[in-house]
This record gives structure tokens, C-alpha cells and sequence, in this order.
């Protein structure tokens, strides 16, 4: 597992970082209070949690539903009525805030496992806390994704990683935790786990993206939301016509739909689907929200998600920390452009308002221009106009503020980008590896034998060749250490299995470490050995001074060689050496 | 630098994992406080800190009093006894208790850097706390070395990983966390920081390594305890050597030294050398311990140590998991043996130690052999023996135990494994090479010019391949982007200089980014461009078409190509296309 790993995140950074030219950052696990605070995660990062009132038991309100809707769901003579409430309740759960889970709870009389009354529905944070420092009295908290740790280093990734060009992206590979209320699930609900994300910054004006010609064409299995809400399947989609069509939101968005797709390919995902969050799924500032999701026998998995977080996180850490976090756009040509100039009258405003004053002028510098002109109407028609803004309403009199149209001379305009990310859970991916490559070959010796394969794709096998001496002798065994260390040198994990077990037992064993290539050494004397590929069973002899550049070659994370062109160069071999 | 870390961990997987055939685990960061209460970590993980009484400002006490005393031996007339006196504490003051700190501050009035006096010194745990779990009720601790982790795993490998075979070595790459009191000195005292360790397993009456004849002749610099204590410089000394005199304990240990110095060598450190724990330095429990200490600015900064902990944490973690964690010995024919039987009278020992009753049966069932003579005597002599345990000192009479020697048939032993521990800092050695790969070449265009080169080896270097274009013309841009495609395809990184700067000052550029190898793109029409290697200057032509190859192969993790091969091979370009 721990190889697949390591070769899968090798891969990634190839596919990703080194391919699309991304800036790679490390950033800590523990993250002071104020990062959180400022994200949001502090105040919101909850789930809702229930407790048994007798045993203290403490469990998820919204996998609790789930599940219960389906025991409810699989009763016979349910209604049609009850099953449409039900299908409802699986498909809003989620989403549920406090108070909707209490009124289920209630109105369906639902108990705890043990039979047990439920205390009312909490919030309980996700995210494990420590303090920081030898006084104590720093709060820090272990990330609960990598996101926050890219995002704050924007502006340094634009000065120096890229020279002030736009649209790029920061990558991030590393663990993040959450006190999950219930783990389970093999590797798919656990507390500490590996994520690699991708921080896409982009002009909110312009994100078309220049390379998406090459996604355009790649046919995937989508499931919009519109579907999902009309209970209907997913459907085959290329992305350029869901981009074109504003299934997907826009081309760059798309095209890491697409790169996603291509990477999954790639590590030998077989069955995986694109669906798109519900409204009510995604965060407030969500534009858009696309998953890859992989099946396993837990059902369909999110494993990517590839969301467009808007401006919002740069927004708030600009506000917080007072830095400017703008990337700018300079036009060609200086242009002269209509603009709604604000003339504030501060020392009224101070008077009038004050500790509360900076809200309110913070308000009238950056409201839209049409509530800008709804206040000048009000105040032209002679009254105060009354604003409702975070501190609430506010009566602003004619005096505080004028608006006036002028032509300006612009040279470009500063702009907080938007975060397109792509956020990959690593362990589940290579859980859902596991399940989907596991089969069973029924052609062993006796006939209904049957024999587990691994079918690894060689670029993340763990273990890329056996080599499989057919007797333990010496005149091999030079043959067999001398092709391990040159394997070795290339940087092939090598596995000499050396048993007395027969060549058939042996290569069972290969399968069923889903090692891809296996390499027989047996006494002929035509310099030769047999080469055996994992999943066809088929094999080829090959000349001990070539094995090494064929099977890097095969092993090759990008273009790598393929098998067929392997069968083409070298004479094939009987099947009697597999018995 | 993520770059870099990423390059210098690969290879160490390279060079350790795959060439020792190693098992690599992945073990969590948030661990369970039970781990840690066996290990001794909540107990004994502790520096000694002192509170400055009116600021409240905490401060490491060891660092401060070798601070102090540095101060102190610098400033003038310092008598000769007092100057011993001083070196004696720079000398102990790592090892120091409470109580001896206490002794020092007291003895020589030290108060804190505003002149305040200071607390009594008391311990400050380094792990991080946090709780598991939405009940609150379970402590976890952030994982403050990698070695638990692994050493819990050891059973699992040595049955499912390595069939049974001894010895062999389990490997992690992963973060560890300890809230240092005082953070400081760039990347070197960190509260989060990258590890990666090795724990070997090994028989302890068989230290001697299989493959000890490859590194017998490594010649390092190294500082045995005697050389230190007599104020003597390191010498050089072979590992063989070093070994057959025992200087270093064991087999196992010096191969590892050796191992560790060409891993450092072949990523590029310079300045190194091995410097042996003293006694008082070590954990009670470990054997032997050698630190490779890198050269920097800050001194000689610890970054990589090389242990034999003896098998104290597996004996700790079985007695108190009551799980066997012992590897077996087979001998090929039986033997005869002489040994101790011991017959315990349980029932009138439970009855006169009551509760106690275990650890007195414990203690007679595992004493060494002369211990149990030793009672056997006395009881001979017709009185009771009186043992020291683990509760204090009891009385055995004759009746509660016998022991006698017995020819028994043995067809082999259990026995508790060594550890033998190879942990490297991963930050501190990029910090260490940062500055070890920085110089200034000082022949430029200008006479007096000088350009910053950072030296990185081709094998960790961030960036492998800088593609400058002469002009940024169409028929140019061309080649650049194939060639760019064509690297990166082979998962070279490549940065492309396409400003509009001479090539001299790019040139420049890309010594200071440490790039190995830059090709100039020029108008010339014979298929070839220039290739450029860093640290020589010296450049040579190469046709297109071969340049990716050449690159790949000199950017190779094992046994890349030198760059005078490639001198022989290629004609050399006259040095003016370097202005």
C-alpha cells in the first residue's frame, strides 16, 4: 500500500505539477487559531451530532438518517407516499442544519441503536485542537485540508514563483485530520489522511482556459444535478458540450474535469463518474461543484472533488489581515472608461456612526453600483436611505455620500482571483484501486481452480517484477542477483521468489501480489528468459541483456511501452512453462 | 524547495527502501497517549524550561545556559580555571536535571535576558496534545519521532512483509511535531518538521551485517566520545576499522554509517562528519549512537543519528501489550542444552504477595541466570533471599522457588530483537545544503561582477533543464516548446527564459536558481543547440534530437551519467556564446 502510495503521489506530481507547470508548496499541519477563524472552519466546520442519553454514545445525525431511511425503505408495503418521503429525507439529508434534524427526529420518533432516547441535535467541530508554545495559551488546530495553506501564500507564489503571470496554481500534498464522530469504513471515513490539492487562481472575467482544446473531446460519465433531482442516471458527456451547454460552468473548471479523468485512467481507475453537488451540497460561495466519484462495495465514493470556491477564501484573509491579495490586469492600451466615483463624507460618518463607522464606509466603497444608485434615487427623492449591512440596518443621509458618473482614464484593473480546486483524497482512491483491480482467474491447473489477481497497472504496482528462478541453483542464482541489482538501479521494486513451489504456484503468487511483470530463469542456454505479463498470461522470450530496458520501458510512468509492442518484438513462448 | 525535498526523498527511497529491500510503512500522526506512556515519551520527553517571574516568558534552560556560557568564555581575563570550569558545562549542560540546572542558575546568579530572576526550573512536555473522539475523553498525542510507529508494526512485518526472515529493517517517511519551546535558527529547531527513519531489527547475539565488506572501506571523518572528552579533533577513519576496534559497536551500526555518508554524499553535502553520543547524552537503554552533523552557519547541526536503541522499545510494548513480540531462531539440527528450570510455587506465592504476586512470579521467571544462583545459594545456606523488584525489596523463602540445571533438547530460541535506528532530519539537511551548495564565481562579464551559483547536484536539484532561446522568434519558440514537451514527458522539470535578457545574464539566472543544465536555442542551422552545464561553464553542441536522452541520463537517480562522458562525446562550443 504504502508503494501504490508513493507511486501514485509521483505520478500526480508528474501529471500535475511538473505537466501543467504548478508551484509546489509545504505548508504545516498545525495552523494558528486565526487562519480557521477567518475561513470560517472555526465557527462552521461542524457536523451535526446526537447522543444516546443513556450510554452517552455520541453519533452523526446525518449518516444516522441515512441509514435509517434505507432500513425504512426496505420494509415491505411502504406507501408510495412514504417512499417519496423517504427518498426526499436520503436526498436532503446532508444538507440538514440543527434545527431540520430535530423536527426528523421527532416527527419519526427515532431512538438511539440501543433503543434509547436522543439528546437534541449539536454542532460538533471537526477539527482536532492543541495549544502552541511553552505558555499555553496559543490555540492551534490540525488542518482539516491543505486548501488554506496555498491560498495564504498567494501572493508570494505570484511574485516570485510565477513573475505577476495569471491564471497558475499552487499544489499541496500532505495529511490532513478531522475528528470524525463515527470512522468506519476501511480507509474511506478515517481521522488523519492524505490529501493532494490544487489551488487554480483565475481571473473571475476570464476562465476560459488556453490548453482546454485538448480536454474537449473526452467522454466521461456525468450526473448534473438536474438529473439527480429528476432521479434519472448519469449520461455519457464530452466536456467541451457540457462547457458549451453551462453543465459545467466554465472551460477551466472543464478542463481539470478532464485532467482528473485522464489521471484516473492513467493509475487504472476502471469505473468512475463525475456529480455535480446539489445547491444546497455546496459551501454559500460555491460557483460550482464537480466530484469524482469511484465505486467500491461501500457504494459510489467521493474521491476528487474539483470545486470553483469563487473569490471567497482570498476575499476574507484580505479583509482579516488588511494585505492586499489582487492580481492585476494592465490593458494594451490605456482606455477610458465610465466609472461611479464615491465621494464620502467621513468626518459625519465618524460622528454619526462611530466604533461602527468603518462598517458603513467599508459598505458605501464597495457596494454594487445598482444599490449605489438606489441610495442616490432615495436621496434625490429627499429622504434618507435606509441600508441593511452586516451591522444592520443604517439610515445614510444625502450628506454622507455623493455619487457622481465620470470617464476616467483606466491602464487595468486589480481583481481578487477566484480558486478553482481540485482536491484528491489519496487513501480513498487507492482503496477504491484495491476493490476495482481484484478478480478472479478461472484457468488455473485443476479445472476449477480459481486464482485472485491484482490487476495493478505497472506505473503503480507496488512491486514491478518477479523474478522466478525455476530451480535453486548456483549457475541461476548469478543470473537472478545480477538481474535484481540492475532492476534495482533503474528503480524497479524486484521480488525473487525463490521457494521450492512449483512455476504455476509460483506465478499465482505473482497475481496475487498484482505484480505485472514476471521474469522465469530457467537453464536453456540460448541467453534467453522468459518474460510473462500478468493479465494476459502471455509471455515472450527475451535476452538477459535486454530485460532491463524492456521493463523500464513497460514500467515508464509517462508514454510508457505497452505490451503489445512486446509481443510484436520478441518471439513468443509456449504456454507449458506456466504449469 | 519542495522540489528539492521531494527529489532528495525519492532518492532516499531509492537508496535505502528499494537497493535494502525494505518494508516502508505508513503510520499515523495523531497517536493514541498509551503508545507514548510505554515508549516513556509523557514521562521523560521533556525539556527543562525556566519562567521569566514578571514577563511570564518561558525559556529553554539548556539553550540558555550554553548561550551564557559562551558569552562568558568570551569576555576578557577569563581566569584558566575559570574558562575549564565553563568548557566543563558547555560539555554536560545537554545532559543536566532539574536539580543541576537549579545548582547552575543559583551558583552563578543567572537571570533572565531583561534581568529579571527566574522561576525554578520544571519539565515542559514537547508533544503536542490534542483529543480523540467527539466524547473528549481520549488523549492523543502528535507523534514526536517516527520510531513507535514502526516498531508497534514490527510483528505484522515480520510475518506477512519478510516471511519470518531476520533481520530486516522497516522504513517511514512522515511528520513529526514537538512544541519546542524556543523556535529559532531558520529551518533547524522547528515544531514541525519532516522525518524519515529506519528501524532495523536485528538478533543481538548477530549484529554482523551480510553486506558490511561494501562500505568497510568508507573513509569518514568521525569523532569517537574519547576524542571529544580529551578536546581532540575528529579524525578520518575507515568504517572497517573503525568497527574491528570497536569504536563503533557493531556491524549493523557501521554499515549504516556508511550508508548514510554516501547517501549524503550523492545528494551533494560537503562538509560532514560522524560524531559519537556520550554516555550521559544517550537514552539509558540505547547501546551505541552516532550523529552525521552537517556544516553550517550555526555550527555543526545534528541531521541524521544513527542508534542501536537494543530492544528496548519492543520489550517495553510487549510487556505492557502482553503480546509476543519475538523472532525466532531455528537452529538447523537440535541441540543439547544446559538450562535453568525454575519451579514457582504459585499458589504460596499469590498468597503472600497478594496483588504483588504477579510481578514476583514475573521477576523469577525471566531473573538472569546468576541472580537466580545467587538465591539458590542463600537458601542454601538456610536463610531467605531478599530481591529487589520492581515494588521494592522482597523476601523469597526456600519453599516459594527451586531452580536446576537440566540437559534439555532445543531445536532453537525467541528473543526480543535490537533496534538499530538511522533517522534523518529532512529540513535540516536541505538547510545544511542549501548553504553548502552556495558560492560566487567571480568571473563574469565585468571583472569585478559577482554571480551567485547555487551548486545543486543534478539528482536533487528543484529545476533540472533551462531552455533559453536566443530570440524569442517564431522558428525559435518552435524547438523551445518541443523540447519542453519532449523533457518533461521524461519528468525533467524545465524553466524557460524567454525574456528578452542577454544570455550572459541568463546565464546568471540560472545559476542562482541552481539549474544543472541550460540549452541554448539559436538561429544556427545545423540541428544542434548548445548545452551548458553550471558549475564548469563548460558548454558543448548536441543535435536536438539526442538532447533528451543525454539530459535524462545525466539527471538520473543511480548511476547517472558525468558530465565529462559527455564532453568526450559532443564537440565542445568555444566560450563566447556565454556573453
Amino acid at each position: 500500500m504504502c508503494n501504490m502510495k508513493s507511486n501514485m503521489l509521483a505520478f500526480w506530481r508528474q501529471h500535475f505539477v511538473l505537466e501543467e507547470n504548478m508551484c509546489e508548496v509545504d505548508t504545516t499541519c498545525i495552523t494558528p487559531e486565526e487562519v480557521f477563524k477567518v475561513s470560517g472552519h472555526v465557527a462552521r466546520f461542524n457536523d451535526i451530532m446526537v447522543r444516546d442519553t443513556v450510554t452517552g454514545e455520541c453519533i452523526r445525525a446525518d449518516k444516522y438518517l441515512e441509514e435509517w431511511s434505507e432500513t425504512q425503505l426496505a420494509l415491505p408495503d411502504v406507501s408510495p407516499a412514504r417512499r417519496e418521503e423517504l427518498l426526499h429525507l436520503l436526498h436532503d439529508v446532508a444538507g440538514m442544519n440543527q434545527n431540520e434534524i430535530k423536527e426528523v427526529l421527532t416527527a419519526n420518533k427515532i431512538v438511539s441503536p440501543k433503543g434509547n432516547p436522543f439528546s437534541e441535535p449539536f454542532p460538533f467541530n471537526l477539527m482536532f485542537k492543541s495549544t502552541i508554545g511553552p505558555e499555553g495559551d496559543r490555540v492551534g488546530y490540525m488542518r482539516p485540508e491543505l486548501a488554506q495553506g496555498i491560498i495564504l501564500n498567494f501572493k508570494r507564489l505570484l511574485d516570485s514563483g510565477n513573475a505577476q503571470r495569471m491564471p497558475f496554481a499552487g499544489a499541496c500534498i500532505g495529511t490532513a485530520f478531522r475528528n470524525e464522530i463515527a470512522p468506519r469504513s476501511a480507509l474511506i471515513r478515517v481521522r488523519e489522511f492524505t490529501l493532494a490539492e490544487i489551488e487554480h487562481f483565475v481571473n473571475p472575467n476570464e476562465k476560459d482556459h488556453e490548453r482546454f482544446d485538448r480536454v474537449r473531446d473526452i467522454e466521461i460519465w456525468a450526473w448534473p444535478r438536474d438529473l439527480q433531482a429528476d432521479n434519472k442516471e448519469p449520461m455519457r458527456l464530452k466536456i467541451g458540450e457540457a462547457v458549451d451547454k453551462k453543465i459545467i460552468d466554465n472551460q477551466t473548471l472543464g478542463y481539470f474535469v478532464g485532467r482528473v479523468a485522464l489521471f484516473l485512467e492513467s493509475i487504472g481507475v476502471r469505473h468512475y463518474r463525475f456529480r455535480q453537488h446539489q445547491a444546497n451540497e455546496m459551501a454559500h460561495y460555491a460557483q460550482d461543484c464537480w466530484d469524482a466519484e469511484l465505486l467500491s462495495s461501500y457504494g459510489w465514493i467521493e474521491c476528487v472533488g474539483i470545486a470553483d470556491r469563487s473569490a471567497y477564501d482570498l476575499t476574507q484573509h484580505s479583509r482579516a489581515s488588511k494585505k492586499d491579495l489582487c492580481a492585476r490586469v494592465d490593458y494594451a492600451e490605456p482606455r477610458m472608461e465610465r466609472q461611479l466615483q464615491r465621494k464620502l463624507n467621513k468626518g459625519l460618518i465618524g460622528k454619526t456612526f462611530g466604533k461602527q463607522a468603518a462598517d458603513v464606509m467599508e459598505y458605501l466603497n464597495t457596494a454594487p453600483e445598482d444599490a449605489c444608485l438606489d441610495i442616490q434615487k432615495q436621496h434625490a427623492a429627499g429622504s434618507d436611505a435606509t441600508v441593511k449591512i452586516c451591522i444592520g440596518e443604517v439610515a445614510i443621509t444625502p450628506a454622507m455620500v455623493q455619487f457622481e458618473h465620470k470617464e476616467v482614464k483606466v491602464t487595468g484593473y486589480n481583481y481578487t482571483p477566484s480558486v478553482i480546486e481540485p482536491s484528491f483524497g489519496v487513501g480513498r482512491i487507492l482503496y477504491c484501486l484495491l476493490e476495482q483491480s481484484y478478480w478472479v482467474r478461472r484457468d488455473g491447473d485443476a479445472k476449477n481452480e480459481k486464482r485472485a489477481v491484482f490487476s495493478f497497472s505497472p506505473l503503480i504496482a507496488p512491486q514491478k517484477v518477479a523474478i522466478l528462478p525455476l530451480m535453486m541453483k548456483p549457475e541461476l542464482m548469478g543470473t537472478v542477483q545480477n538481474l535484481r541489482d540492475t532492476l534495482i538501479v533503474r528503480g524497479l521494486s524486484v521480488r525473487i521468489d525463490d521457494s521450492g513451489a512449483t512455476i504455476g504456484r509460483k506465478y499465482a503468487r505473482v497475481d496475487e501480489l498484482g505484480i505485472p511483470f514476471a521474469i522465469t530463469v530457467d537453464f536453456e542456454t540460448d541467453g534467453c528468459v522468459t518474460l510473462r505479463e500478468r493479465d494476459s498470461a502471455s509471455q515472450v522470450r527475451v535476452a538477459v541483456e535486454k530485460v532491463p530496458e524492456v521493463l523500464s520501458d513497460l514500467c515508464r510512468s509517462v508514454q510508457p511501452r505497452d505490451w503489445a509492442s512486446v509481443e510484436k518484438e520478441f518471439p513468443a513462448q509456449a504456454a507449458p512453462a506456466d504449469k
